[in-house]
């Protein structure tokens, strides 16, 4: 068959009109006119059958198509007035937060963004407690109910402040998330996704009718879940690849996404290696008691003058500080360190500046925030276990990129780009991160963050109908590597666990700052 | 892809076990059995992805699967202990009787046959009565679930005998019938089929549901209608095609199904052209006040002995007559002319044995039964009506298999095989309809009665993944030529309207027996 061009989902068709000489059946007239046109065969489901006939001769034969693809099947998904617009969604199903965006699927205007809590969180926080509740039917119809539920709510939120956009008018979904919330929006068991060999039941779910997950868009609307590579390597991940096109590019590059877990993939036009490992909570400002996702008066930087080591602190929308964030966390640590106030080994020098500290049942911390100033009642510190345990969590990190680079015998040096991807990849600085040795001291301009890539990827999949081969090349080529976690391994993190690292030659910007 | 070679609907399968080292899906390795050992791409659906973990374990990874394809992808229908028994139930969706066959769809074995009226005689015995009635929305549901519920009942009766078949064990259907039964099956709109320019709304139907069709058959089972051509060409003579094998000949063949329509096909593996013609209905037996369909009492031989003229009638099951059929009604044509008692015209000979006809409203008509002799309280009569009537049906078809012949150039002598099709077809007496010159004077072993060969298709579909693909060419590759009906067609027809023609030399068979 020849190359399809259809390079939109919305078509809008002039079908030949029927005569003696040409009595097409008029589905077929529907079928050869995206067939000559557009080298596709059109696949018409039953409810569609039913209302082409009134529908195709009240337009006077010029209708407007809305077209999907399954597979190898293209799909008729809908037929409209030539004046009706249609709709698409792209969704990040995050674990702790959704994101919708709103798109015209015909202009690719993006109209409205708006996020919510998973209400699953109500089950648990994080995955595992929601795999253990979804154990059984009922547990696993209750969550799944839940997410149902919240998408059906917030499809409202999002629609509303536009009269003329209706929830039928919503034909296309695209569903980014990791294979356990993949799982769980299909309300499909995922036991096995946790328990030894780590199996997960689908891998490429595709397309689903709006019906059969009770999704209240148009009920000929369909829901694309993005595919997965395994238990630990999700659809969000697939679509930040996509978002990235480093699978289009001739030199390598690296995309990182940074959460509980660091999933890494390396990786160029002609192949890609992928691997998930543990990089701890401290990245995702989980782990001190003042850690929190960003908003508003939230520290997102912290500056220290070297010269009276004065703290500079900025809070989101410069509200009255209430706790820090992954990136203000990397920040401070940074700026510790190269003033002095933290040596090679993470530990507090109080020495250098004792008002600065207190102790708390025999637990150093420093006072970031006096309780005067802050909006919490207290002081806001970081203690010494905080800061060890984001120490921990970067050498994970920066042990894993060396790890994956160097099994493709790659150097860090050797990616053209460094992708930085997710929510928090967003706001982190490279130059700290830097500074602290958890990426790679490379030339700063190859890092790239690209924020919200889960949702970036499932915004192209509305836009351009190329992308599903895309996908599916990406899934059927992607090497998903297990970290050998061996001697070597931890050889490695043990001098990532130093500041910047036990070799300072690896970051030799950091050398410089600290005058070595 | 390489060539698929799945050769039964029906696939014991024993996957893999997963392990630390293959931790593939639990759908991908389903998948994936099917993609190395029959070269498919198999689609799953949702409802299925919900019990594949918790059936491959239960049955330790040793699984039956029921596989089935629409258009280019295969789908997993279901998945089955590898116990369980897998039924289908082939279909001849009629306009007046529907026939059901059961069958294994492993073993192939055929278990069980029954027939009903269709239901939707109520609303009009024709098909024009029922279009008219579904020309809304209350009338085509309305005549639909006629359809629809008279399915779910004689379902219940054809598995009725067997006590360990339940519905849900049936799996597949396949269901042939004219464009119009088509189309009320579906519930979709059948009204532009008898408006012209004559469009139907769908030609190649494909596969649903069970539950988009209300069918109470397993859930997840598919039911397959078969594609039609045109308004007047439907998938009942699709299916006749594949169930002759015409289309895999190298010599051409020519199949007729006589009906109300009389439907013609010609070709072999290269090439098929068909086309329908009215030919009356008398050849149903519906045109005399005593013709009706085959059954007990009905009348299905008749000789004449030309020494005496006296008649010998034969009725099904011997029972006392009580009307004719269409067999009936050429033998008694056929016997008549060659004894003399009608002449060429088609006129009754009075005068050659004055006892055997009376007078009704100065209406000749010829006693075949006295009233008692008969099951009906009255003489059994054919009248000269009646026998018009005969020969205009029998001069229409005459003219249409000349007329399609020689479109193509090619003379009735040239045809290896002459398929008749129907339930009719299986009663007539080739000798009988060659002495009326309805069908060609050729060799009688190249006639060859199909019986239900719509019925025949079904079933072979049931048994055989290839037929898909093979319906698909013979639908993509036919051509259907509208009868012109000219002058010429008109002349052809003037000289068929004699027994056996104007030109007896073209029934040379007929003219020995006539001692010319």
């Amino acid at each position: 068959m020849e190359k399809v061009n259809l390079t939109n989902w919305v078509v809008s068709a002039k079908l030949p009109e029927p005569g003696l000489h040409d009595n097409t059946a008029d589905s077929d007239r529907i079928i050869n006119f995206f067939r000559k046109k557009y080298k596709i065969r059109l696949n018409i489901n039953l409810q569609l059958l039913k209302i082409i006939p009134s529908k195709i001769r009240e337009l006077s034969y010029h209708i407007k198509c809305v077209i999907l693809k399954d597979n190898e099947s293209y799909i008729l998904t809908d037929i409209r007035d030539p004046n009706d617009q249609a709709f698409g969604v792209a969704t990040d199903l995050g674990t702790t937060r959704v994101v919708f965006r709103l798109i015209n699927l015909e202009t690719h205007d993006e109209l409205n963004e708006i996020s919510f809590d998973n209400p699953q969180i109500q089950i648990g926080p994080d995955i595992l407690e929601r795999i253990h509740y979804a154990n059984n039917n009922e547990g696993l119809s209750k969550i799944n109910k839940l997410i149902i539920d919240g998408f059906n709510e917030n499809l409202e939120i999002l629609i509303n402040p536009f009269d003329d956009i209706k929830m039928e008018d919503i034909l296309f979904m695209t569903v980014a998330g990791n294979t356990a919330m993949t799982h769980l929006f299909l309300s499909i068991d995922p036991s096995n996704i946790i328990r030894e060999p780590y199996i997960p039941v689908v891998n490429t779910p595709g397309l689903f009718s709006s019906e059969e997950l009770s999704i209240d868009i148009n009920k000929n609307g369909r829901i694309y879940v993005f595919p997965n590579i395994g238990s630990y390597f999700g659809g969000d991940l697939i679509s930040g690849i996509i978002y990235s096109q480093m699978n289009k590019k001739d030199n390598p590059s690296i995309l990182v996404d940074v959460g509980t877990n660091a999933e890494v993939v390396l990786g160029n036009k002609d192949w890609l290696i992928a691997c998930a490992g543990a990089a701890g909570p401290a990245l995702e400002g989980g782990v001190s008691k003042m850690g929190m996702m960003a908003g508003p008066g939230v520290i997102d930087s912290v500056k220290i003058d070297p010269s009276n080591l004065e703290f500079h602190i900025h809070t989101i929308e410069e509200k009255t500080p209430k706790g820090i964030c992954g990136s203000g966390l990397i920040d401070l640590a940074a700026q510790l360190f190269l003033s002095g106030l933290v040596d090679i080994r993470g530990k507090f020098v109080i020495e250098k500046s004792p008002e600065k500290f207190k102790q708390n049942n025999g637990i150093t911390a420093l006072v970031l925030v006096p309780k005067s100033d802050s909006a919490i009642g207290e002081d806001l510190v970081i203690t010494q276990i905080d800061l060890d345990s984001l120490i921990r969590s970067k050498a994970a990190m920066y042990t894993i990129l060396v790890t994956i680079s160097s099994s493709v015998a790659l150097d860090l040096n050797d990616f053209e780009n460094f992708f930085i991807a997710g929510t928090f990849g967003s706001f982190i600085r490279a130059e700290s991160a830097i500074s602290i040795g958890m990426i790679p001291d490379i030339s700063i301009e190859k890092y790239k963050s690209l924020g919200n890539s889960s949702l970036g990827g499932a915004t192209l999949v509305l836009k351009s109908p190329i992308l599903f081969d895309e996908i599916n090349e990406i899934r059927n080529s992607i090497t998903y590597i297990e970290l050998n976690v061996n001697q070597e391994f931890m050889n490695s993190f043990s001098g990532a666990k130093f500041l910047p690292h036990t070799n300072p030659d690896l970051f030799p910007s950091v050398k410089k700052k600290l005058g070595l």
